[in-house]
């Protein structure tokens, strides 16, 4: 099968999909993030927190001793899928997959208190552990995404779709 | 960081753990798929509809036209993640994740006749489009699991606890 057949299966994005797809990202959560394996290049899967930053891309809070922080700091390319099935048919519930690059925010740095005041405030709860010496956050840097609002009804996303404005 | 370190991560499993993964296993009709694009070799991650087969392993129905088919045809390995979060900290809830290698399910066959058994009991409304051209089943086959069964609760699993029996 071609690109050109699978491209097919694409829709053509129009304005208001591209803000559908941005609104489901600024309420989200946490979502589930496809890494590179470092020992042997299996992709896995993991489910992270997350929140938006003012800029509206997500940042997560991680553990350097969970293996999708070892495999990010080995390889940054990384996939995050965010929106939650409901009731019913999973596949008829919108979903946004973001393919990024995840970049270590230096703690001590002002996108060090940016990313935790917007965490923070996401989950409150990540208070009591945020500051642990093992914990790190992490910025999800979109390179392109993939928005499927519905059962078949699939686009493609570039930066400007996602970071809108 | 070595290997022996984020081992620590881990807990030791007991048979009770194994059970808990095997039921959250059993139950599920979706997941998040973990897969290898294969033109550039980022991890790629997507919904797919899952259910169990007699075997207890999970089988899955995709269409040849979307993205994660074309990257399972070039390269079988992935991951896929089960376990919902449910209301409060989505980190506190249950998800387990199968490190797989996907195997197409050939038309015809009488592993075809049990994955399709399968499949529609727990997805009735896919009797619309199973047997269009484009749509065939994959199993995933899997090499490893990693359950967490709450906050910082992490378990390792080799293939013959993911089984059981």
């Amino acid at each position: 099968m071609s690109a050109e057949e699978r491209t097919g299966v694409f829709r053509e994005l129009t304005p208001e999909v591209a803000a559908d797809a941005r609104a489901l990202l600024a309420t989200v959560g946490h979502g589930a993030l496809a890494t590179l394996e470092h020992e042997d290049g299996y992709p896995m899967v993991t489910r992270i927190g997350l929140a938006m930053m003012p800029d509206g891309m997500p940042t997560t809070l991680v553990s350097e001793l969970s293996g999708h922080t070892a495999a990010l700091r080995a390889d940054p390319r990384c996939a995050v899928m965010v929106g939650d099935p409901g009731k019913g048919d999973p596949l008829a519930h919108p979903r946004l997959t973001l393919t990024c690059r995840a970049a270590e925010v230096a703690r001590g740095s002002d996108l060090h208190a940016a990313a935790r005041e917007a965490y923070l405030a996401r989950h409150p709860k990540a208070k009591l552990y945020d500051d642990f010496a093992d914990f790190l956050f992490m910025r999800l840097l979109p390179e392109r995404g993939s928005y499927v609002a519905g059962f078949g009804a699939a686009y493609r996303l570039g930066p400007a779709d996602i970071a809108g404005g």
